[in-house]
């Protein structure tokens, strides 16, 4: 089951239903038309599809390896990463200054979602380092940036992520690493962090950590977290990799899945580092680094939902199985149904993520406060319901299978045992439903209400010709207008034990919305037909979702830990 | 993190929702009165925390292996399964005549979920032997009975269903294995079956193949199947296992999870077998064994969500994680929903499993039709929700540990991957599904309806005094029957895109009933706590579920195979 790029409905979902006209538009992106646009995402795509997917059983059955204090990727990986480097494909939305290709996020997020359907775990790398670029973009020194940038855009090196300790999960103020000044604008980082992400390869000359550490006497908590670079190789004076540096791996995880990801526990043992952006000031730093790759790790959702989704219509329109009118289990309607559901769902999940990043990039064009507000709303529902989409599909996937979908070989259940951790990572589902209820309705539901409204005039203006699909979206948007104003009305910490069934409301609202854009500019094509099952059969979950969201909290919180261990 | 049989649970369920002292009050069950049921409870409670689950991820890591030609199970199954046989829990619901203890089917239900709580790998081979041996009881000649029965409820020998071929998987009318009169009162069975659950082992004295075959010049279809008794070893003239009989394990298969469990190829190669029932009359006995197969896969479903909820449980009360009212993680408003979530669905699927078992007990005593009707219509209502209730509660669980889920270290992985299979084995949950909407609504909804009276004539009960449980229950329950009566003025090709979705939504409103009805028991309890987060936050799920349900399959079919590989 080869992967195809899905280059049609990316284009339909720019063109009409996310509105990337506008950024092509700006001054900044005015270089990125829609034929750019095309060009490159085919390109991209030719790649994935060629190159990269062929690598993605081979790491699920060679998981990487640490040998001798050097982990050692499965084979094709280094190929295949060098191909990504030459493409320029490690960061496209990088900073023209220094090599990059400046061109916008939204375009970006589709190829991370190509590259993520064609082999995640190797996506997660790239991923990592597009967040260090971004990083460094914003907050590094001049010198570094001269030093790191280039080579990090090039794929030449390779960036990490260093949250996470063994007692600072989801908490990272808790964080113990110390980073103690060597006078000499260098500072000896000492600690141990667990989760790094490609925390050591083969596949790049040098890996450089950003890590999150205490400068002596510095507050407890987060404000008193600095953020440092600390590469596996100090540079030399022609910015060649040099002297080892002092950290190590110290062991790899097994994992449920990503098998050809190494997650490295790092250990830093005076480690050379540089301070990134003020001391104290690492949360802010991080926070960037941390914003984009939420909707990167959305993206990584959508492409296994993606491939999950085509590995199944395929086996489906060849398999036979019982009397059906095509022959085929496809014939049968519920297993129509599935894959109907996965097309559908996959549709909503990229749509959400496209949207959030022509967001992303009208604020970075124009710095108008309201793309701001926009993006902010939607980076926790694109990560959250991008994710939990990747989930869902492939949970459809293997049952589409059928018992062939519980054997490996089938690649049917890697699909889920890889995705299954984009849930968890880069801030737990739970806490991108945190953020939503808590601080993006912190203007009291203002650019919620905002996207509603728009969702309601557009469902209006169509209301008159296509009443079975836009009546549907417009009485939804409103029930979830309704659910906002109920929460804004509430305390905070009041909404936390509906915000997992808010934002996943939010979401089927979103898919209503953008699923009858599709079928406005398609009437007669798949995509009606596809919003129709949607809005008929999908959408309603909206009301069981609203309800929940709109409970007060006290039928969970009068649940002790006591009953609930009883 | 030890597992602990949740007997209060069983005796909660038992005595105030399921009824089951009108089993106690039968003739049939006269010595199976409360307490005998808790005494016998408790002792497999013991041997489940002490003896069985101590081997399940000793299982996970030490799949079962095929060593010249004979499978190699993982260390401590043997005396583990030494143990279930000695006491007498293989099936402790078989005929007292050849050995068996003739316990309810209720309480071997509840037994089955403790053992698959406790390692359903090896809970899995019981299971088959459990499919046999009633089997066997309802179509086999007494010669058979005589010589198999005996040693198949000790434990000594082990049972095995053999349906599935290659190209006939849940369309098992299209076999192709083939079975030759010998002419001497045996045939010789040719053909390759595959998914064979602990298709061979090291655990028991011999193994004993149920095979579906066709005997030459057969009707095509389902029609001209007929079932053999094929043993590994043919019984001597004193009963023991003699002559090697011409089949073997061709392959095992890698699967997603229960890699303790033996998933073979068989292959049959003019082996030596024995008719059970009439010619052609292998599908009736194939169901006799299949129907309470579900039942019992339910329960499996059950048995590794109470697992995984009591493991995410115990993490979330040690596990320090942010600012909580009670310091550790199970203070967060989410997670203390997810973990009331796992409680409530949990007892929600327990409830629905032990709810069929008392009606099949009551058949079983009475005769009545209204129990067998009652039973036909919880049958797949227990497997497809009992086994998505085992899949949502380890996601969750996953979920819980946070990024120490996704390492394997931890087990709440484990239980998802193994819990998996159940949706898809002992016909896929969309087959339940329907199952549901077709046979079980031919009757014009009667046995539905009737249900629904009962728990809207509950609800009335104790409206008066429980307004914001019972109100929301009774109208869960109307909005289900105006569901029901949709569905059955409807021909029945049509009711199927909606089937999944009208499963779950019957077992919906059958959580609110029994969630009610223990909330009555223990209204200051916490069952009356969970009864109010249940009823408040996931009884509203079935709004969406019915319309879903309700809908035609238009939708669905009008897209074609090529709208969904577009």
């Amino acid at each position: 089951m080869p992967y195809r790029a899905p280059l049609e409905s990316f284009q339909l979902i720019l063109d009409h239903v996310v509105g990337y006209d506008d950024v092509a538009r700006t001054g900044r992106f005015a270089e990125a038309g829609s034929e750019t646009v095309q060009a490159v995402m085919a390109e991209a795509g030719r790649l994935c599809e060629d190159v990269i997917a062929p690598t993605n059983r081979v790491g699920d059955q060679n998981p990487a390896v640490l040998e001798n204090g050097v982990v050692r990727t499965a084979p094709g990986f280094k190929d295949a990463y060098r191909a990504i480097a030459e493409g320029g494909w490690v960061s496209s939305s990088a900073d023209p200054a220094h090599g990059g290709m400046g061109l916008p996020i939204t375009l970006t997020t589709a190829v991370n979602e190509m590259m993520s359907a064609a082999n995640m775990s190797l996506q997660t790398g790239t991923l990592m380092t597009q967040g260090q670029i971004e990083a460094l973009e914003h907050h590094a020194s001049d010198a570094i940036k001269d030093l790191y940038l280039p080579r990090l855009i090039s794929g030449e090196w390779a960036g990490t992520m260093n949250l996470t300790e063994p007692q600072a999960g989801s908490d990272v103020g808790a964080l113990s690493t110390r980073a103690e000044d060597n006078g000499d604008g260098t500072y000896a980082i000492t600690g141990q962090k667990i989760y790094i992400t490609w925390g050591d390869h083969d596949m790049a000359d040098n890996v450089c950590h950003l890590v999150l550490a205490r400068i002596p006497g510095a507050p407890a908590g987060t404000k008193g977290i600095s953020l440092f670079l600390v590469p596996k190789f100090i540079p030399d004076a022609d910015g060649n990799p040099g002297t080892r540096n002092d950290l190590r791996v110290v062991s790899l995880e097994k994992k449920m899945g990503t098998h050809g990801c190494p997650t490295c526990v790092m250990s830093y043992e005076g480690a050379t580092g540089w301070l990134v952006g003020p001391e104290q000031g690492g949360m802010r730093a991080m926070f960037t680094m941390m914003n984009n790759a939420r909707l990167g790790v959305g993206a990584q959702g959508v492409g296994v939902a993606e491939a999950a989704a085509q590995a199944a219509i395929a086996w489906a329109a060849e398999r036979k199985q019982g009397k059906s009118p095509t022959g085929t289990i496809d014939g049968h309607a519920d297993v129509r149904r599935m894959l109907a559901e996965m097309r559908a769902e996959t549709f909503t999940a990229r749509s959400i993520a496209l949207a959030c990043a022509v967001a992303i990039d009208m604020q970075t064009a124009t710095g108008d406060a309201e793309w701001a507000a926009r993006a902010a709303l939607l980076t926790p529902i694109a990560k959250a319901f991008g994710t939990d989409t990747g989930i869902a599909v492939s949970q459809l996937g293997i049952q589409v299978h059928g018992g062939m979908g519980y054997i490996e070989e089938t690649g049917a259940a890697q699909f889920l045992r890889d995705v299954r951790v984009t849930a968890i990572y880069e801030g737990t589902n739970g806490i991108q439903a945190m953020d939503l209820v808590g601080r993006k309705l912190a203007d009291g539901g203002e650019a919620a209400f905002a996207l509603l409204d728009e969702i309601e005039a557009c469902a209006e203006s169509v209301r008159h010709d296509h009443p079975t699909l836009a009546e549907p979206v417009w009485q939804a948007a409103e029930t979830l207008r309704e659910t906002t104003e109920a929460l804004v009305a509430r305390d905070a910490a009041d909404r936390q034990a509906g915000a997992v069934a808010y934002l996943r409301a939010f979401a089927r609202v979103l898919g209503g919305y953008f699923h009858l854009k599709a079928a406005m500019a398609r009437p007669d094509g798949p995509e009606a037909r596809l919003a129709a099952f949607y809005i008929t059969r999908m959408l309603p979950e909206h009301t069981g979702l609203c309800a929940q969201a709109r409970a007060a909290s006290d039928t969970v919180m009068a649940l002790s830990p006591d009953d609930l261990a009883a």
